[in-house]
């Protein structure tokens, strides 16, 4: 069987690589026909010098130039919907509706739109003019940026189509995408489509490349690169410290969003008012896409009480009722299973699932309910804050206010944190100690609310401090603000006026894009001096 | 003769540790008398420990009290102003008049009241508004930040009084200064003002403290504790990467500035236009302060041809004329005269300087200004970037414009980057050619105009690719711009609304706060829904 292409230098070619690897169907556990190449080291190197060319190329375009882009992609996907969704499906385990057909892909397509808008906007560039020292800056693309998309959104974190993708592109910056080698086909195709639109507005050969997979080394050094900007990965924390670091010694920008237990507190005042909404909040956002969101509940905190105990045995029983769902691969099963074994080691009960037998046809685990007292917790809070990652939670039972505070302060960085008091008011006292001990160890903070829903919103905080990603002051989703992590800060000192980009002259380029112009946020022209 | 005291948790007091040092006057080689400790472990984590109880404390202060402190802050060092530069001067050989006093003590002040003035508007937060999802976002404090002031700047960068500490402070964190062992005098003495005005504003005993030194074991400890928030440091690029190197590995965000030469491209038409202005422009920026500035102009780019020799041999005069300036310390001295042996011995020869005897009796190298062909630069681009921290510069004559666009491939990145050209656009072309790409490589673009002003101004970039520094999207200074160094991403999904921070609250806390209201930027209040 053939071999499929990698997409370099403006052209699907055959791969120079003797390596390759094929994906698996999870929900039967048969490998998928189609056989990926490992790229050899020269051929990254040649995507790097491609990609450098390209940004060279593309430096100074206008910003409408990689929105029609954006726009003629977004479109290639939408008219590709039922093939991806398929595809997808048979690479992933996901279903096609509602979770790829209704959600994802429509997310997708809207991601990559909004990044268009904002790019052509132009008001994320944080235009800033100071007329009196005749100083303006703006951010500006940074080069070159390779993206690493996870194994659990096949569309919306694709490393060829995803907010990383999208955002790099807005930017200014071309992009090579390393495919998850559990989707490659999907990724594929969507490179595919990328390429199609890629050509249809005239951009350069390379500005978007597609690879499946590189050995550990040369994953090292393409993401240490001179050539390179910047990086996104989002995928396990293993790999994902070893990029980093990789790229922390050289100082290129490199954005990681490694892992998340996404704490969420019960406070008795809610468990006494709305037990029942409580605990359909917690099953539906625990199992939906079998737990596989970096934003799935995977610590709950909840006071000793007959109300707890309650709420416990009744998500116990609809965890055991509910359908057993399919997980994303092998590799997402076996560290589900020995996540399970460690928070069990280190103290923890099985409520519910674990050991269950299930169908072993496919790649799945029963759902698990953990539970552990506070006390327990707090001896060996690290081993207890493993991220079983998939459809699977621990409950940590506390005795006191004091007990759910000391939790927090053992508590890892955070994409979420999550807090249900009571509607009233009953427990205000408790919130207003927890919340802001909290606050700081999560990027976004929900009140009554699972963390599960994602809004592509202009103040969504996709990210949060360490381990959850590697810089607290950045998010992956939400537009403009994702952008920026792909831009760095250009300052023109006395440069004459013909020379500035045209979103620091003196008439605003689109008569809308926002600009700081002396303190005050104008979409009006600099006044002349 | 007594050893002097650390402040600790609100207490100056002796410090437990056995090893000491003392600081050298440059100008005479001589030992100053006071006695400084350098700390155990022990003591910094007393420190940490103090600090992330004054962070727990002040976390929802309103700003206006960090507003306080830093203005209480910046009138006890205008009061102390004679005392503060005759104490620099001994420390760091640099003169009072025009130096200390009326350029850098001055500069100073300001920027801890401009930050003062950020954190009151607190428009620097970003608060965003998505009234349609209900989520909201704004950025908040980080956690205790340590800074490590450098050599050069006594005041401006010091650890406990500038530009990151400002930073630091405005954005709601408690820092630990840490001094710069060449003036732990002047750091100590603004440290005594800093205490007298947090205790006059009612500040917690662990918002502001000072350690002079540590083991470099226990400075790696240091970066990456888990009670800290973030860091900034500037100076030495070997200490800074082992800094740099321990933050990463736990996501804690580090700013470092490391390293900058500063090419300044010297177009011929400017140099047929105006030589003299060209002559001047650079004496006077590459001599001033002995060369001991981070954006001192240490490599210039010239073509080939009568008019750059004729160029070179004016600055050499007037660098064998000009007066040979004290360095800061022994240690700059040597380092210096290392760079240059290793400069020459990559191929440059030496125009002036050099080997010239000077004064023994104090820290200097005679104004050194040295050369080399394109060509040879292109064979050697690594050992030529060398950076010569002083009175020292290297002329890199060229070719072709072609020569000069290979050179800018092969710089790392810088803090700034300069062209001259003719004022009538005669070389336009070249201009257009060259600027693009150094553009990539450098913080800060100028035009006729050389970098050692750094405008503390909200559209400055002090910042650039690494190793100028570790991250290219931030600056250092520039105010409110600086303060994002400091603070994390908060974002409030569904949050009561009388539980948001009030720069989140519908109603515009200051009635001037610039927000970003559902994609508009406003100071009015949020339309209820």
């Amino acid at each position: 069987m053939a071999v499929q292409q990698v997409l370099i230098n403006g052209q699907w070619r055959a791969s120079s690589g003797k390596e390759t690897f094929q994906a698996v169907n999870p929900a039967t556990k048969q490998a998928l026909p189609d056989v990926y190449p490992l790229s050899p080291w020269s051929e990254v190197e040649e995507a790097l010098q491609a990609a450098d060319q390209a940004a060279r190329t593309v430096r100074q375009w206008p910003a409408e130039r990689f929105a029609r882009f954006l726009e003629a992609y977004a479109g290639q996907i939408e008219k590709k919907s039922d093939e991806l969704c398929r595809m997808a499906n048979l690479e992933t385990g996901l279903p096609v509706e509602p979770r790829l057909k209704v959600a994802e892909l429509p997310r997708t397509i809207n991601q990559i739109r909004l990044s268009a808008a904002a790019a052509r906007d132009g008001s994320w560039k944080i235009p800033t003019v100071d007329t009196k020292n005749n100083i303006r800056s703006c951010f500006g693309p940074l080069g070159p940026v390779v993206v690493f998309g996870p194994n659990n959104f096949p569309f919306a974190y694709n490393g060829i189509a995803g907010g990383d993708f999208a955002s790099a592109v807005a930017a200014g910056n071309p992009v090579i995408g390393k495919a998850h080698s559990s989707h490659p086909a999907t990724t594929r195709l969507l490179a595919e489509l990328a390429h199609q639109a890629a050509q249809e507005t005239e951009m350069p050969a390379g500005f978007v490349q597609l690879i499946y997979r590189t050995s550990h080394a040369d994953g090292t050094k393409l993401v240490s690169h001179p050539l390179l900007g910047g990086i996104g990965y989002t995928g396990a924390r293993a790999t994902g410290l070893v990029l980093k670091e990789a790229a922390d010694r050289v100082g290129k920008p490199i954005y990681v969003e490694l892992s998340s237990i996404n704490p969420v507190f019960f406070l008795q005042g809610a468990i006494e008012e709305r037990p029942q909404a409580l605990i359909d909040d917690f099953v539906s956002s625990c199992l939906m896409a079998t737990g596989q969101f970096c934003t799935n509940p995977g610590l709950v905190i909840l006071p000793e009480g007959p109300g707890t105990e309650a709420v416990i045995k009744a998500i116990a029983e609809k965890f055991t009722a509910a359908p057993v769902g399919t997980l994303l691969s092998g590799g997402v099963e076996s560290h589900l299973r020995a996540a399970i074994v460690a928070i069990r080691g280190a103290g923890a009960e099985v409520v519910c699932g674990a050991d269950t037998p299930v169908d072993s046809g496919r790649h799945c685990v029963p759902n698990t309910l953990l539970r552990v007292s506070g006390e327990a917790f707090l001896k060996n809070p690290a081993k207890l804050q493993t991220e079983a990652f998939g459809n699977s939670s621990l409950f940590v039972v506390v005795k006191s206010k004091e007990q759910a505070l000391a939790v927090i302060d053992t508590l890892e960085g955070n994409l979420t944190g999550s807090i249900y008091s009571h509607t009233q008011g009953k427990d205000d006292a408790q919130y207003d100690e927890l919340a802001p001990q909290l606050r700081q160890k999560v990027g976004r903070l929900l009140n009554d609310k699972m963390p599960t829903g994602v809004a592509v919103s202009a103040a969504m905080n996709h990210g949060g401090p360490f381990p959850a990603t590697g810089h607290p002051g950045f998010t992956a989703v939400g537009v403009p603000a994702a952008i920026h992590r792909f831009a760095m800060l250009q300052s023109y000192d006395n440069v004459r006026s013909h020379r500035l980009p045209t979103s620091l002259q003196d008439k605003n380029p689109t008569g809308k894009q926002w600009r700081l112009v002396d303190g005050e946020w104008t979409q009006g022209d600099v006044a002349s001096k």
